[in-house]
């Protein structure tokens, strides 16, 4: 109802009372109440994503006197996990908080909502999001899903995973057995590991066999809870094909349109907030458990520069392939890649001179 | 009014058309009418950091369907820029956007709220206010002025500025006339130079005389848009006093207390949205500038690592003699200096070795 409406109602009822109360500055405005149900993508024990998931869901309630509650699943309660986008656009669940390339199967471009190999760091890809036509092309991308989406925070960079051997050459990725995913998959692939998809309970034990060599996971907050160091202790950096990985906040189109304005204007700021809130808790807490998994016995190494290159070349060959196929792919692989291009020259001058001279300056005291 | 006293009077009232409007679903709130002014530290010209005041603006208007309303006024209109904690805290304006550190006169801990030299870069700074108990020091700090702060953003590292000469080495800096000011002027002063204190708008000319021999300022962007370029050509990085510095959104306390929690929820969702919005801009907008400004004879120099060193050591002698007098400032160094330790060991795997890695990718195609 409107306010306009409203005082008018308000004034052919005549009493005192009324009158008095309409009047009063403090009524000016309806707020409905809204529960819905949030399916997530990760399960509770990757508490820092999960977290980002509770800490959304407590900024609405706060910001709307909790009127508008939010309920969030882990990951297998209402819906797997690598399914989420399906029951969105479906409306079995209202909402949901993922990140976008598990659907990579459906089009290959949900490569680029997360984030591709040798693709922008958490800070560029923010950039490229909101001022760089970014979230324009991610949500004509969503909205062939019946959904909305709104970016949700970023992992920052993740590392390169646990092996059970060195990597000294590419020739060591060949036959490799690695859990590994989606586009990511495939550049392995090409190099000639043999990526798997195995559930996260069972990597363990994989690792533990030899039926798995190697997994990639998160970072240091994450794969410390899996124990991974016991059963494959080299531990490598970077993780070039997740040099950021951003996070998704899904609405179904339907039910997003039925809310106020000023409720979808609530969502997304919560869901900026909540996003910044967890690259933030992984950005604090990745130092620490970085020292405590060395200490319990991980082996630091980086890739060598000719994996690195390897892998460079054929993510460019599998860019170029799923650009002549899919137009949606190519036009925004040219958008990632011309920002990309101009923004590390940037990043050269300043950031990077920065951060090397610090990390030479704290590591010499 | 309370929601229980709203429903006993709308009961009193006894009319038809009072009880249907009252027990319509949709008014289960009320939301008062809220009108403030924003004294700006920065000027308009200033567009990424005086848009980041209009983007908080125009969120709090959209999350409370424009019933809280914040009037935007750039510095000088209502407050002189670097007088607007004093406004705010006689509340003669509720509250403003700014940067704690233009405070340091009143208490040298100020440093630290925005950022400290070789101190942390902006994500890193994100983490420690979030999830390190940053925040918590900073509102401390703010109470004392009886305002309310809420961390809103961050510029990304800054530039080392504009220079009529080439910096060689220590001495190169001996007599210079530099405009910087706050913790960085007397770091300057401890190897030097001698800093000078002067309005936005007279730099140029001083520069162009010679009166100035050096300015430091921004990041491309903004340093663009005072053609510094054509009477100082040199232009340094990085800018080892300000590898980030967070922007703040202040709030008079008693203001600040008499808001519903739900207004206070969405002044500071609106506030971090705001500031990944800031920080986002310059991060997409600064490659670019920064190649126009090469190609308008800017001519990029790193700073020599002596010259780093022996701004590093004096930055660690100014905060031991500052820590000696000042408890506030002491807590707050260990807070930070313990973090960015650890943080940059974390940051030397994995963010700086993608990060290096991209570079060498990205200017060798």
């Amino acid at each position: 109802m409107k306010r306009r409406q409203f005082l008018k109602l308000g004034a052919a009822a005549g009493t005192g009372v009324a009158a008095a109360t309409l009047s009063a500055p403090a009524i000016a405005q309806s707020m409905p109440e809204v529960r819905w149900r949030l399916a997530s993508s990760f399960p509770r024990v990757l508490d820092t994503l999960h977290g980002a998931a509770d800490t959304l869901s407590k900024r609405v309630a706060e910001m709307t006197d909790n009127k508008f509650q939010i309920q969030v699943f882990p990951a297998g309660e209402l819906v797997p996990g690598l399914q989420v986008l399906d029951a969105v656009q479906a409306g079995s669940v209202e909402c949901s908080f993922t990140t976008g390339y598990y659907n990579w199967g459906k089009d290959t471009a949900f490569a680029f909502t997360t984030g591709i190999p040798f693709g922008l760091n958490a800070r560029m890809g923010e950039a490229w999001y909101q001022h760089g036509g970014g979230l324009e092309l991610v949500q004509e991308l969503f909205a062939q899903y019946n959904t909305h989406v709104i970016k949700m925070g970023d992992t920052g960079g993740q590392m390169g995973g646990w092996y059970r051997k060195e990597i000294n050459s590419v020739e060591d990725l060949k036959g490799l057995k690695f859990r590994i995913g989606g586009f990511a998959g495939r550049i392995l692939a090409k190099m000639g590991a043999i990526p798997q998809q195995i559930a996260a309970g069972d990597v363990y034990p994989a690792l533990e066999k030899g039926t798995l060599d190697a997994v990639e996971w998160i970072a240091p907050t994450d794969d410390e809870k899996f124990g991974f160091v016991k059963v494959a202790k080299f531990y490598y950096f970077p993780g070039w094909w997740e040099g950021g990985a951003s996070g998704h906040f899904l609405v179904n189109m339907g039910k997003w349109n039925e809310l106020p304005k000023y409720y979808q204007a609530i969502l997304t700021s919560a869901a900026h907030d909540a996003g910044s809130w967890f690259t933030a808790k992984y950005d604090y807490s990745n130092p620490a458990a970085l020292k405590r998994l060395v200490a319990q016995g991980a082996i630091l190494k980086p890739f060598p520069i000719p994996v690195m290159d390897a892998g460079y070349r054929a993510t460019e060959e599998a860019c170029a392939e799923e650009a002549a196929k899919n137009p949606r792919f190519k036009k925004m692989y040219d958008s990632v890649a011309a920002f990309r291009k101009d923004a590390y020259q940037w990043w050269q001058v300043n950031e990077l001179s920065f951060d090397t001279y610090q990390v030479r300056a704290q590591t010499r005291t």
